[in-house]
């Protein structure tokens, strides 16, 4: 199959790619890396990223951008931060998507855990990452030619513990459990799904 | 109690009234009619509100805008109506209100039952619905001094058969039954919840 991974240099998106590239050829897009440098906040480079690649029969996106702060304190332009940087950006690239990708292709997305699980400062993302999880539920009864799409939904992971005094109590998850939630979503057969990784 | 009740004269917002205002004093606010007009879309708009009433008990939002259409043809701009008109509405509603609520006081948002049960033409709704319910999850572990927040997610309703053709099946809810949800978050206890009004 040929992969799109979106961040594909980072963190959770190098596990995807070393789980994908042995079996199939995987396109790395990011910011300033991989094969194709695509800004996914402005819909005009997203565009133009589909344009290059043509048709796909997967896209994975594993980037995104948050705000962590204090909710007493938060006003619309520090919500939005999460909006735009996490929501939008995946929104758009399913919108513009749907026409480049090949009939029983998917997209899969990433939210969160703390869409259900939430830790202080970081309410903008609990509302985002269940957005991401309520859009799948919708575009998946409306995306056409048996085009899945679905949701990761991870927690705090092994390979990031700057954010473990945040997640008291979390088990961080393995870089493997992750990635795997990826590969089952791109590779299996259900539409719609949030699947959740926890250590 | 003081309860501002944002949407006051509409079809969910006038029920919420004629149920609560016998014992309570209710401040009506809308875009054109009640006691104080207010473009929630705005935030100053809704500074200029909180200013006009200072310290109040509850808060009840009842008005949002959304956008219906095919996920085939959605732009960002389309999203966006969804994003701006129910979610970083009733966001900046709480974030400025939590300066001038009384201890122990509630907000109650609106979001609805497209969350986890999409019907056609309705994806940003899916998205915008579920990000309500994830954002009051994450605002109750955070507000100060008792302060609760939850969501009412009502399904159709009888009193909007313009809608029943795209909700096949769907039996709607009665505005008592609506109603009464509002009443249960508002004089209730519990916080980070999401009320689900079926018929």
């Amino acid at each position: 199959m040929k992969i799109i991974v979106i961040g594909a240099s980072g963190t959770i998106g190098s596990s995807i790619v070393s789980a994908l590239e042995k079996d199939h050829q995987i396109i790395k897009v990011g910011y300033k890396s991989g094969d194709i440098q695509t800004n996914i906040n402005d819909p005009a480079s997203i565009e133009e990223m589909y344009k290059k690649i043509s048709a796909f029969d997967a896209l994975i996106c594993a980037a995104g951008d948050g705000y962590f702060g204090p909710l007493s304190s938060m006003t619309d332009a520090n919500f939005r931060v999460s909006i735009d940087g996490k929501l939008m950006s995946q929104v758009n690239l399913v919108l513009a998507g749907q026409k480049y990708i090949t009939p029983k292709g998917s997209f899969t997305l990433t939210s969160g855990s703390l869409a259900n699980d939430p830790v202080p400062f970081a309410t903008s993302l609990s509302a985002v990452n269940a957005a991401i999880d309520g859009f799948v539920r919708g575009a998946a009864i409306e995306l056409e030619n048996g085009i899945r799409i679905n949701s990761v939904a991870p927690g705090v992971v092994e390979a990031s513990p700057a954010y473990f005094p945040y997640f008291p109590g979390h088990i961080p998850a393995t870089m493997h459990q992750v990635a795997q939630a990826y590969v089952r979503s791109a590779l299996g057969a259900q539409t719609g799904q949030t699947y959740t990784v926890k250590g």
